[in-house]
């Protein structure tokens, strides 16, 4: 079945410092026109940091477009051009204190591909060396050590709310990680 | 610790279709000002559905804002004020043409809380009963019947690019619903 849709125009209707809006009309696959409306978004990183074999952190913090506190595992978004395992090291090291000895991906994916462009890198970090990471005083963030059978007790009791968070902890707890 | 952020003034600087873009300023937990830009969103409803018990319904779409064609589970916006249950039933009805027997919320996430207010309501579908829904004939998508096997399978070798999709297919595999 034929389903890709072919853009005939595209206008930005919004510039923002963290991500752009764009309008498009497109040639649908019935031969008709149809709108649509994205967010375009520079994509970001998120890591699942193991201090020990059986312990990862997780990072809570206020997400204002939430308006509430989260539990997540460290994440950022990416620099233009900047390498994803590059940022990855960055983000946990400014987030968390830690650098990582070993950086491993572990999946791709949309966080929400009906309206978003933002692609999540998703890496696993080995390795850590407290207190080499150059942490970051202006975030506000509270950072601890859980076991991985911690974390799988609270996505079963629905405690877990984020996405790229539960995808980390599923799979980490399917692949037996720990 | 103190992580809340105090609203000082927002400003909807985009108003569009699908969703809204919100600029504001903020007083951070260390009493400086910080900004903030986040999408609004109505929110949206995913369903795992099962056709027996061991393997759901997949669709697959381009979906602009990603360039490509995904396979996800059936989905879709919240109407202004509508139950997210209503609209998971109606939703795999104009997606697959099945109506769902009966439906349990499986779990409720944030699909990317650092910019977008978008929260997923994942429910699942038992029950089903082919041809008595109505389905839409201007949605371009392929419904694929796949054993949970083979779509965990598909998880494993990176092939599920869609986080609510990756999420309900890992629960599943987790719970060893089927």
């Amino acid at each position: 079945m034929q389903l890709k849709e072919e853009t005939l125009r595209r206008e930005e209707v919004y510039h923002g410092r963290i991500f752009c809006v764009e309008r498009a009309l497109v040639r649908l696959p019935n031969g008709k026109e149809g709108q649509r409306e994205v967010v375009r978004h520079p994509g970001a990183v998120d890591v699942l940091a193991w201090t020990d074999p059986e312990t990862l952190l997780l990072v809570r913090q206020f997400r204002y477009a939430a308006g509430e506190e989260l539990w997540e595992i460290p994440a950022g978004k990416l620099e233009p051009g900047e390498d994803p395992a590059v940022c990855a090291a960055r983000e946990l090291s400014e987030e968390t204190g830690y650098a990582p000895g070993d950086l491993k991906e572990l999946a791709r994916f949309y966080s929400s591909p009906g309206f978003s462009s933002e692609v999540l890198y998703l890496y696993e970090a080995r390795g850590l060396r407290a207190g080499s990471g150059e942490k970051d005083d202006d975030e506000f963030l509270e950072v601890r050590r859980i076991p991985l059978k911690t974390a799988l007790d609270w996505v079963a009791r629905g405690q877990v709310h984020d996405a790229k968070t539960l995808i980390a902890l599923l799979l980490a707890g399917r692949r037996n990680i720990a």
